[in-house]
């Protein structure tokens, strides 16, 4: 199903940072890991974003609560199977004692552990089972275990998630690894999307921050399957100073790796969107802002009309083109507009080019990988978002899990 | 398919309108009306909208030009099977060249006449076809045409989609007929909605337009199959005064029965959508403002994974909820939104109903009929829209046409 998608590679170990992840009881099959635990160094510094949907479930809650009292954490914990949302305060005080769980056998304070949970909605966290599997988890805590925590917090996803990158900085090798899961259309509700990504350079936590909202923007929030934002979703930067290397926003080789790392997860995540038969990328060129390329570039992702059509393989670029046309932007100049599928040409300021030719359309329309380009003639901005089309299996998977 | 759509009732004859309906040759099955024309008396009032994709279509340009030119047009000619759209300066040419058809055989300016395509896009309009049968259509214009009508501006539509509604005013009786044909994801392109509705009564054209922007924002600007907004979509409402009697915007009676006639017609087309196995009506109360209101309720009409647990009859409350929480509103409270399906209480202020039991859901679900309700407990504005589900027909209906 996964388009494209390949099992991880070689995984850097990142100093200050060790992992380990267990079967506890929570996922039925008993092969099946479904709890992850992630200790990082005391003088790490650490950024995170939350879901924007209101309602968020109850780990974001806590670990939004335990982040005020103590911007660096010393342990993450996963589970994967529930995601504790829907649950009142029953999942409130489950996410609590999960942490504490961890406070205690470790020492640390409860505010210094922060919980992540991905899976089946408005059930009961299952607590007796993570409580009981804590110790296990500390024994296996391991440096090298990145692989087995990306298998960890999986949940319908058909393949682990997780990419390293290493470069050179001051004749040093700085390292960075990160592991994510799908918002494959999860089964057996929305879309969460977790991921964890850790590098040895020091940066400061001011400064980690905002490498973490330009990041994101450009990875995770670029991507979309059907425009549904979950409860859950997660991501968090960890930067361990592990190797005493200073690193900053203005370290351009750095902030492009780091942008590969974030960048791959998030593809990783459409490649294997449940239901996807294509992998598509949106470029939108020439807007007035960056935001407008955006406004656009999401109007032809969540089109179903595109969506349809790039599951036919059909060159239909009506449709792109009457997404195009509703985008809600300013002074949108129909006879300003190229439109291109791959490389051949369908439209020239708002015309159909005279070379165009059906079979050129469908040649890039029969490739599982297809790149929509448009240019907008408004201006300098752009924007590149990623998504997956719309199939017969997109709909069996979210009509079907509970029946 | 259609969703709890009946025939067409008994339609009631407008004054001042004639109608007449042939198979032009457009359409490749010679049994089925392909042009319409409707005839206007000259002291009718016309008010009319278009849709506000920039890419609209030949007919919509010349349209809104003639409009410009001449505001109470007398003709309007419909074709169906083909939208002339994205066909560039020819499809130009052959919209004014078939409103000249028209103006030619009666005597009219060509901007009197106005022209409106719904079908296959980017294939050049027969326009010798429309010629030739220009006469035949004059010829067969009579007031008691208007289901003929209904049919000869269908595409994929099952059923023909006509409406009369009848009322005393001052003592006499006032008459309103309407047609429309359907957004249901038409073959083989866009939703193209087209409605031609006239009343007997006498409106002065700004009055009348002043209405038509009332009627339209609660019905056809109330419905939503997928969130595609189609290049060739039209509005005409015309006031003959063929009964003499006066009527403004403060007779609220009237009003009450414009708004029946628009609304049945704008939920016929969502009965009609193709690929539909539900009628959704979702209705958000207590909101700051109206768009507010409108912008949850299309948050939860949008969502692919609430539309697909509809298909499913499964009482998914999770995602209408997540879809509520991802509006783009202010301040919205979750602790303050209470949630139904039908009379069914799902969550109040935020919280799961302690009465609420999943067999509950499961018989609001199991109807072919389905209502959402959200309070938000944010004020005192309301919206009501309609909308289909997302089934595994309607991802054939769009992956398979041009295959």
């Amino acid at each position: 199903m996964a388009v494209g998608l390949k099992p991880p590679g070689d995984l850097q170990q990142i100093a200050g940072i060790r992992l380990a992840s267990v079967h506890s009881g929570i996922k039925s099959d008993a092969k099946a890991k479904d709890l992850v635990l992630i200790e990082i160094n005391d003088d790490a510094s650490v950024a995170s974003v939350f879901t924007r949907n209101r309602f968020c479930a109850a780990p974001v809650t806590i670990a939004r609560q335990h982040l005020a009292l103590n911007p660096t954490p010393r342990y993450l914990l996963i589970n994967s199977g529930n995601a504790n949302a829907g649950t009142g305060d029953v999942g409130i005080q489950h996410a609590v004692a999960s942490c504490r769980a961890v406070a205690d056998a470790t020492a640390v304070s409860v505010s210094e552990v922060l919980p992540f949970s991905t899976g089946v909605i408005a059930t009961e966290l299952p607590l007796g089972c993570i409580e009981k599997a804590v110790p296990g988890l500390l024994d296996k805590l391991d440096r090298d275990h990145w692989l087995q925590a990306a298998e960890g917090i999986m949940t319908t996803d058909t393949l682990a998630k997780a990419v390293s990158a290493q470069l050179q900085i001051h004749n040093q090798t700085v390292s960075i690894t990160g592991i994510a899961k799908g918002s494959g259309m999860i089964k057996p509700n929305m879309a969460t999307m977790l991921s964890f990504i850790a590098t040895d350079a020091q940066i400061e936590t001011a400064e980690l921050e905002s490498l973490l909202g330009q990041m994101v923007s450009k990875s995770f929030n670029s991507i979309t399957v059907d425009g549904d934002t979950s409860t859950n979703d997660a991501c968090v930067l960890i930067a361990t100073g592990g190797n005493g290397v200073p690193v900053s926003c203005s370290d351009n080789d750095f902030v492009e790796a780091l942008q590969g790392v974030f960048q791959q997860l998030a593809q990783s995540i459409i490649r294997d969107a449940e239901g996807a038969t294509k992998y598509v990328e949106i470029e939108v060129q020439q807007a007035a802002s960056v935001s407008d390329a955006r406004e656009v570039a999401y109007c032809i992702a969540h089109s179903p009309l595109v969506k349809t059509a790039l599951f036919a393989s059909d060159p239909n670029w009506g449709r792109i083109l009457a997404a195009v046309g509703r985008a809600n932007i300013e002074n949108l100049d129909i006879d300003g507009v190229d439109l291109y599928l791959g490389n051949t040409c369908l439209l020239k300021r708002g015309l159909p080019d005279p070379d165009y030719r059906e079979e050129l359309g469908q040649a890039e329309m029969d490739s599982e990988e297809i790149r929509i380009l448009v240019k907008l003639n408004q201006g300098s901005d752009s924007a590149t978002i990623w998504t997956s089309d719309l199939s017969y299996e997109y709909v069996k998977i979210n009509a079907e899990y509970r029946s």
